[in-house]
Order: C-alpha cells, then structure tokens, then sequence
C-alpha cells in the first residue's frame, strides 16, 4: 500500500479586502485575482472578505474552466465573505456562525455587522482507485484592533474554540482536514495555540519543507501599499495571520512540501492582491498502511496550560461583560425610574396640584425624549451583554469540561 | 461477535414549556419531572423548552444522583431551551443556531426572540470492553401556527434541512446516533421525510416492536388540560410532533424494541408533566459483524422526489421573501423621499422663500417624527428581509445541489 499513488495538492488562501466602496481597486485587483488563479491552476481556493456576490459572481464566470465546482457562503445581512473554488466536486457544504463577534456599538470597527463564520465543505478526490474525503474550511477570526489592550481577546477566543469544537465535530470521519483563512492571530498567540493543540491541526508554514515569500510567512508587511503602516510599527517585519494548517486522519499522511507567499505586487502589475498576502502550499497527500489514529499534536500536560490559559481569558472577558450588563440593567432603570418621575409629575399638573414655578414645558419634553432614549438604548445594550455573558459563560464551562476530561485521562 | 454483549439503551424525550411566569404551574411540573426522572432510571433525558436555568439548576441538584452528567446549552438571549441529562460521561458539546426562525415582527409567536437551535454531544458508554459513540441531539424547530396557511413552512424547511445538514456533517464517526425532539411537524409532512430520507434517521414510533400511549403515538393531545382544544379541532385524536429518531452507522445494529408516551396525568398527580406529552424509547444497540454502510432509509428516486417538494415550498418562500425585501425598500425610500421634502420645506421657510399659508408646525414636526419612525423600521424590515432571503436562497442552492447528485449517482 506503501506505493499507492500519492496526490499533490496546491491550496491557495487569501483574504481579500474585497469591500465594495471602501476597498481601494477593488474590481481591478479582482481581476488580477483570477487572472492570476486561472494561469496558476490550483486544486483549492479559499478566499475570504469577498463581501460582495458580483464579485464572486465575476470570478465565477472567469474560473468555471479551471475550477468547475464553487460555493459561496451565505449567510447575515452583509455576508460571510467566504467563498471556495475547486477542482473536485463539493459534495455538500455547512456554514457555522460564531455565536460572539464584537459589539454592535463599535461602529469604526464594524465587525458585529459581518457575520464571521466558518465554512464548511466536503470535496471528493479520486485517488487513482482510492478515495479521499477533503475538509477545506475557510473562515475569519474578530480582528485585532490594539495588541497592547485587546478588548476583542475574549470574544476571538471564544471564537477560536468554536471553530476548534465545529472542526473536531465534522471531521470525525474525514481522511483529510484542510483549514485555511486570516485568523487575526499571531502564530505565539493563546487562540492559535488553543486551536492547534485541541484540534491537532498542524501549521504548513512550520511544517514546510520548502518555503519561499515574506520572511518569516508574514502576511500582513508594511512594504504593502495598501496597509496603515503605522498598524505595523512594533512588527518591522510585519505579521502572520494567515495560515494554512492540516491534518490526516485515519489513514492517510499529509506533508506540506512548500508553503509560498506573495511578496506585494506581482511581476508586471502595479497593485497587490489586496491587503494581506495570499499563502500558496503544496501538500502531498498518500495513504499509509497503518492507521495513525487521532492524535494531538500538543502533548496533554501542555493542552491543559493552554486551555487554562484561554480560559482565564475567557473568564476575564465573562467578569467584564457581567459588570457591562450590570452597569446597562442600572442605566435602562434610572431612566425608567426618571420617565415615570415625569410621568407623575405630568399627572399632578393636569390634576392642578403644582402650586410653585412649573418646569418649563420644552425642557419637560426634552427631558422625556431623553429618558425613552436612554431606556431602549440601554436595554438593548443590557440584553446584547446578557446573551455575550451566556455565550462567554458557556465557552468557560465547556473548557473547564475538557480540562477536567484531561486531568482525569490515565 | 454476534455473541457481544447487547446494551439496553432508554431514552426519555419531553418538550417541558417551562416558560417563567407564563406557562401553568411551571414549578410543581419541573418538580414532578424531576421526581419521576429520579424514579425511572432511563439512560438519557432529552429536554426541551426549559427556558429557565434556575429550573435546570433544580433538575440538576434533584438528578445529580441517578444522572451525574448533564449539559444546558446555552444561547440567545432568552436561550436555547434545551438540556440533556446522561448516565454517560459527555465528552463534547456543540451548538447549532438555526440561520431562520420567524420574524421578529410576529410578536404574538415569540419564536423569533427563542434562539432555535440543535444540541449536539458526544457520550461514550463502555459496552462491555467495546464503546459505542452516541450523538444525541435535543432540538425544536419553528411551531406551526395555522395548518392550511402556514406562513412558517418555508422557515422550517430550512431548519430541517440545517438540522439534516448538521447530523450528516458531525454524525459521520458516530456509531449511533439519536435524535429526539419537538420537531413541530406531523409524520407525513415534507420537512420530516427530507430529514428522515436525508439522514437516514429512523423514527422510533414506527420502528418499536410494542407500543403503550397514546392512540397513533400523538404528543399534543386535546385530553392534556394544558392545550388549547381550538388548536386541535381538525385532528381529535391530537398530533404526534415529538419524535425520537435513531440510526446506527459503523458496525452497529439499533432495534426500537419499545416506545411509550405518557398519557395525561400520571396516577395519584392532578396535573401532567408538560402541555406535550413525554416519549420514552428504548433501544436495544448490538455490535454486528458486517458494517451495514451509511445507507438512506429512502429510495433515491423517493428522496429527490422529497428534496424537490420541499425546495418547491422554500422557492415559494424566497420569492415572498423578496416581495417583502423590496415593500420593506420601497417604503423605506419614501419615508426618505418624505424627509428630504421636508427639509427643503423648510430650509425654503428657513430663507424666507415661502408665501402662501405656511404648514402648522406641529403638524409638520409630526409628519417628521412618523417619517423618521417609518425610515427606521422599513429599514430594519428591509435588513432582516434581506438576511430571510440569502438563507433561502442558499438553501435552495445547496437542495439544487443535492438533487444533481442523486441524479448523477449511478
């Protein structure tokens, strides 16, 4: 069995800040995009932050040849963004909606209004006269807006865990997993760590036998022209968010023999992709005549400290949303208790009862507005941080659930 | 190996309505579910509809003996209303919101505000020296409001197929697995046969080799003093809505040797356990020789036949959908309009432009205030039609899909 033909797969990911009125030479670089896809001939395509359906649809008409089989994630009122294009038939697909995804006040960061998700599809692979299921999935992770203070870290750990249950749940049976998108995280941080050591995904840039692009896979550089460089003052070199990781299960092996990146603008063009870097791998997939089980790539006793470690965090966040909801409940009374102030106070002047200087009516009226303002804004804030306290309360369960489930392992 | 031990597996499935402060006597009847519970012994308690934790917390404290392992899945801001208590170790958790579940404007329903939703969990039960996977799922989907004009049918096709969608993606590794549920459709309707053909799940009721309850295995009953006899005018017998549903997959054998429903009150008890009455199955799982194959439970000209009735009902439903999206835009554009108007009104007034009998003012201010009310909810409208019409179309794609491939299929 050792000289079953083995299969090369070239995976292509790339976000690409696709959004239509704000993203500079959008439907140029669009273009470009699958220009670039059509000469190069990948198996897979995972692309991201494609917001808007012409866009896709475009890049549809213009792969059909190569690539015969796309999906597109939909999903929310903006969109997932996800999209998929590949050479074998997609067999079925499922999109997962992280339950948590910032805050609907943060307006400037905007990420409450797309809905993140991760995209899942079955692909099938004639492998001479074997056959290997695919899991590609494709997703995005809350961004990062302020390393030093990161409000959002709860919020993408609990994502980071959803996305690690959902690969865990759906890939029971699959021969090979395949996860690639931005994860808005840097490869050292506890959320890719978390998601590596619970789910055994291993990270094709620190697998690669053969890497060429960015020093050190970054994918997010300031040598960039579409990216604040600013942003990117502490990280010189710039930073890697995007990956492509896998993992084989049952009896198959997956080695990544090269991992490239793109390095801004390519030969001949003026204009990058797009924001980020694309990451290109070349994975080299053969069955093996012992099955190897599923393994963890994190040894136990370094999951637990990972999963605890999240789990502070996690807490950390609960604690702050607890005192959010709080702070809300109280606000959205004050102003119940000031409205019905007002309205007994509306009463005794109908009833004749003031007898000293009244309130001025316009201040009166402006006042009330004020208050019934106040109230439903409150409110709203009051469930949104219930429903967060919920979901980040069940996230803390469910990892003390598995660390329990580690320490109690012989 | 046939000569495996067997394991004799009971499974209690009750959809509570435990809703604080509005369902009858919530209190005593969570008590005596507990008592009973406590009394039976079954192997897994599936319920629904347990809105409150307080009342999971009080089932917990009372079952913490007979049932050490429990789970409440947690979501939304009211929650998922689901929680499952087990002999076995759970190993793992996962929740799936469906993407539709009514419209927020249908206050009088409620099912928007509940965050409809499907549990899943692994549990691992030691069968001598071998395990068994078991994955059993609690769920409810959208309840049916009028039988001959069922404005919901389309939503709950789609959470039917989410549902199928979901066992068939996280089911694949599972020896067994076990579905139970207040699925709020009647046995021969579409939704239930695009999941029992899609999933190969086999219903319980007509599986059972004996049978003790109520006549045709109803669940909402008009003899219960909780239901509203009206509801249940065109069917005196009462309709059978809760299901247990189950498949082996792998090498294992599952038998439905007996299923039970409660009829009413229990003895000695004045009132019933809930509005719906309780399912209790009890399976008999062996380990077979020969892996029987992921087979479908339907023919496959009968499952495209199935797929094709129910993407017909969801292509109706898109195109209302849209209807709705583009009234909720168009109104939305003339309260805009209206506004517009208005301020040139009155910066025209504003400049001394006017010459005729000016508008009373506080009629003017009124016409405003309605404008903007108008802009915001149309609006609002106009979003959620919009997210209700991607979800349906998607759906419809993925069904378009599924039916090429069973046509392909040799």
């Amino acid at each position: 069995m050792e000289g079953d033909p083995a299969l090369r797969l070239r995976v292509f990911d790339l976000n690409c800040w696709a959004i239509r009125y704000l993203s500079k030479r959008r439907q140029e670089r669009i273009r470009l995009i699958g220009d670039m896809l059509c000469q190069e001939d990948f198996d897979l395509v995972l692309l991201q932050e494609v917001w808007s359906e012409w866009d896709y649809s475009d890049l549809k008409v213009k792969l059909g040849g190569c690539y015969p089989f796309s999906h597109y994630f939909r999903s929310g009122v903006i969109g997932s963004g996800l999209c998929v294009f590949s050479r074998f038939p997609i067999l079925d697909t499922l999109l997962y909606q992280y339950s948590l995804n910032g805050y609907p006040y943060m307006l400037q960061h905007g990420d409450w209004f797309c809905s993140k998700s991760v995209g899942s599809m079955g692909a099938r692979q004639v492998l001479a006269w074997e056959l290997a299921s695919l899991l590609p999935c494709s997703h995005q992770l809350h961004a990062e807006y302020c390393r030093q203070k990161d409000a959002y870290l709860p919020h993408r750990l609990v994502q980071a865990w959803e996305l690690a249950q959902f690969i865990r749940h759906t890939s029971k049976a699959a021969d090979v997993v395949l996860l690639g998108g931005d994860l808005n995280m840097h490869p050292e941080d506890v959320g890719i760590r978390l998601l590596r050591g619970w789910t055994g995904l291993r990270d094709a840039f620190a697998e690669a036998t053969h890497f060429e692009g960015c020093e050190d896979g970054c994918t997010f550089v300031p040598n960039n022209c579409f990216t604040d460089k600013s942003e990117l003052l502490p990280f010189p070199l710039g930073i890697r968010i995007d990956y492509i990781l896998y993992k084989a299960i049952s009896n198959f092996m997956v080695k990544c023999e090269e991992l490239k990146t793109t390095t801004g603008a390519a030969p001949g063009m003026d204009v990058p992709f797009s924001d980020h870097e694309a990451v290109m791998a070349t994975l080299h997939i053969q069955r093996q005549r012992q099955a190897a089980g599923a393994t963890l790539t994190t040894a136990e006793p370094v999951l637990a400290d990972v999963v605890t470690e999240a789990r502070t965090e996690v807490s950390v966040g609960l604690r702050a949303a607890q005192r959010q909801r709080y702070s809300s409940g109280r606000m959205a009374l004050l102003a119940l208790l000031l409205l019905l102030l007002q309205a007994v106070a509306a009463l005794g002047a109908l009833a004749g009862l003031d007898t000293g200087q009244p309130f001025p009516k316009l201040s009166f009226c402006l006042l009330a507005f004020l208050a019934i303002g106040i109230l439903l804004l409150a409110t709203g804030l009051h469930l949104f941080h219930t429903m967060e306290v919920k979901m980040l309360h069940s996230t803390e369960e469910q990892m003390q659930m598995v660390l329990w489930m580690l320490q109690e392992r012989p």
